[in-house]
């Protein structure tokens, strides 16, 4: 691999989805910004779309703009389901946060297996993601097995599958392990679920946007995931939630609201839960911030999942080589995995001082993420991130490295978020 | 009571409140919108808030607005508590939908009270909520009790009182019926519960803005409510909780997320809910939504809640005295209670073709609401409606009973929503 910023410079050039960079909001800043999976940037459009929700709909429309807006959930889930997810119309909804989400279909999925007392999820997975099942089973009175995995290169389905039994319920688990970038593979998992009787619950936060989910081919049952990260859908944007077709009419959620009923404004006495994918909307939508998920949605299905996760292989392979060749005689360690059809899009570092690395390259112009206690995180979404942006990065990292910039900065012990 | 527009127009040169009109946008327009206890209007500032939060803080601050994001459900809830509530600063969270903050205190009021195995709602409460009660009495094997109120003049505290005993955890209530407007005396329902041992929630979606809570002074354990009435906060922004201070650490909601957890970016390996009233957040808010929220949070608070209570009186007052003056001859009977001090900011006029003189007046410039099967619902929100516009509006609803124009228009058997 010719590890010159002129080979990175030729991949731009060579890049089917560079055009893609412009349609967003401050790249011309110099910005060096590899953090678009804890929040993407903004689609050049998206101001103007949420601007004439706020002016025309609301201000103008008044309650007239109801047909329109009770539309969104199923409107975008579709968008996400054709051209993200690889799911059927129908099968996706957006509404509430990743948490809620994942509440209502672990709830559910529970439901649909009684006798059943375990849940299953990741020792190393986003903390939502285990706090949401240690709550669940709390109040259920069930058991949560925690499965350990690598803490670089993800879990081992063995290890998963020595897990599994006839005890067990449902598991969570992330598509795209939030610290290592660990991919798993969802049809494998389905299917050693399904062997035990078990439903999973997919979290694809960290994945979607990024590699294919293809749920419908991997034949998954349940899947939620946030839509402010790779979707580019804005600060604490909806989430989605996924919900195979041929298990919607057997699945009930917990939270029982008007949006969930059936013929809504008949305002019925009793609660019957609708059709299809609809009966897992609660409440109503926040109608701005919706307007923001469309865009960031229809962007990415434009773009399509196939060229950014091939894009997103490409930008995390030059991260591990740059960090092969000039980082690992300073102590840095590449803590994902190595091989790309293994890892999601972004990649991560592991240094002792990794926050003082962090706050130096805030200094110098880049943002990457830090993950406690050592990990510093790169992820350049393919959407709008340039070979070039990867190299420069890496060079600064080089530069603090080389010169100890970093040992004037503060430890995380100090640190206040 | 003297009945002349030009008496009503004396009331708005009068009205302390008038300056506000012009801090809504649309006001302009003719449109007699008197529905904004459904979707309250834009204030003239939200779309530069809006802007400013989409295109300064996610365009240009990315991550780094996070600071300030984290910050908002906390720094509303507390221009509300301060501003509408009567509540103390630490009480009152803006985050997720009011159907999932009723659903969280519902079910930390439950578990908090051991043993009790009834929840009590209104019979002719608002769906969701009564929704949301059967579905948490369903999950914990609990039995509905639901309480009769008269259709027009709201629940009667001797009926409430004979339903709770010592097998009743929690009664969910609205303070304001959405239907006719009745209002409950948040005080007396909050000693008759507390007597038998039982925890309240309280639903204020249709008071909000609109009417004293006074949560502090009536010793309110528990609420919720919506923020895109009288709050115009815009459509489906995200609701508000209220905790008592005394009962926060008793309590746990059960959907752990990190948002509710204490020091979310510890991300520890259990959860430990935080303390005060941010355990009873989830997940991040939607926070372009959030935005309009403070605005109109900010916006009510100005104006102050006794000056608004007494326009809602006086405004909804005229509605009752040209029903009885103009329509009660067309078969129109009010259908809210007469005295101001009964109700919330709206009326409900009850006749057998309502959905006839809904279409009908929309095509005469006036936006109405109409609640199944029969009620044509006015709610002439304090901050910017005009004692003329009320006038004008009820003008038309005489005209069109006058020519018999309503019954050209489809039944509600056909209605498309």
């Amino acid at each position: 691999m010719d590890l010159s910023r002129a080979a990175a410079a030729a991949l731009d050039t060579a890049d089917p989805l560079a055009g893609f960079r412009a349609r967003f909001a401050g790249v011309e800043d110099d910005l060096l910004y590899l953090d678009g999976n804890s929040l993407g940037r903004l689609p050049v459009e998206t101001p103007a779309a949420v601007a004439r929700v706020v002016e025309q709909e609301w201000g103008r429309g008044l309650v007239g703009s109801w047909s329109s807006w009770v539309e969104q959930s199923r409107r975008i889930g579709d968008v996400l389901a054709e051209g993200v997810l690889g799911a059927r119309p129908g099968e996706v909804l957006v509404a509430d946060t990743t948490s809620v989400d994942l509440y209502k279909l672990l709830v559910a999925g529970a439901d649909a297996r009684p006798g059943r007392d375990v849940l299953v999820c990741c020792a190393d997975d986003f903390p939502t993601d285990r706090y949401i099942v240690a709550g669940v089973a709390r109040a259920r009175g069930m058991t949560v097995r925690e499965v350990d995995a690598h803490i670089d290169t993800g879990l081992d389905l063995d290890v998963l599958a020595a897990a599994l039994d006839e005890r067990v319920a449902a598991v969570v688990l992330s598509q795209v392990a939030y610290r290592s970038g660990a991919l798993v593979d969802i049809a494998e998992v389905t299917r050693l679920a399904r062997d035990a009787g078990a439903l999973v619950v997919w979290d694809l936060s960290h994945a979607a946007g990024a590699v294919p989910a293809d749920l419908t081919a991997a034949g998954a049952d349940l899947a939620v995931g946030c839509t402010y990260k790779y979707l580019n859908g804005g600060p604490g944007a909806p989430a989605f939630l996924y919900v195979r077709r041929e298990l919607q009419e057997q699945l009930r959620q917990p939270i029982w609201g008007w949006f969930g009923a059936r013929d809504q404004f008949a305002m019925g006495t009793a609660y019957d839960p609708a059709d299809g994918v609809d009966r897992f909307a609660v409440g109503t939508p926040p109608v701005l911030a919706m307007a923001a998920v469309e865009v960031g949605a229809r962007l990415t299905a434009e773009a399509g999942i196939p060229r950014l996760a091939a894009k997103g292989q490409a930008l995390t392979d030059l991260v591990v080589a740059l960090a092969d060749e000039w980082l690992a005689g300073h102590g840095v360690t590449v803590a994902s995995p190595r091989e790309a059809a293994r890892r999601g899009s972004h990649v991560s570092l592991a240094h002792p001082q990794a926050w003082q690395l962090t706050q130096a390259l805030v200094d110098r112009g880049v943002v990457p993420d830090f993950r406690t206690p050592d990990r510093l995180r790169l992820g350049p979404a393919p959407l709008y991130t340039r070979f070039v942006d990867v190299w420069d990065a890496m060079d600064r990292l080089r530069s603090v490295l080389a010169e100890g910039a970093h040992a004037g900065y503060p430890t995380e012990r100090s640190r206040v978020t």
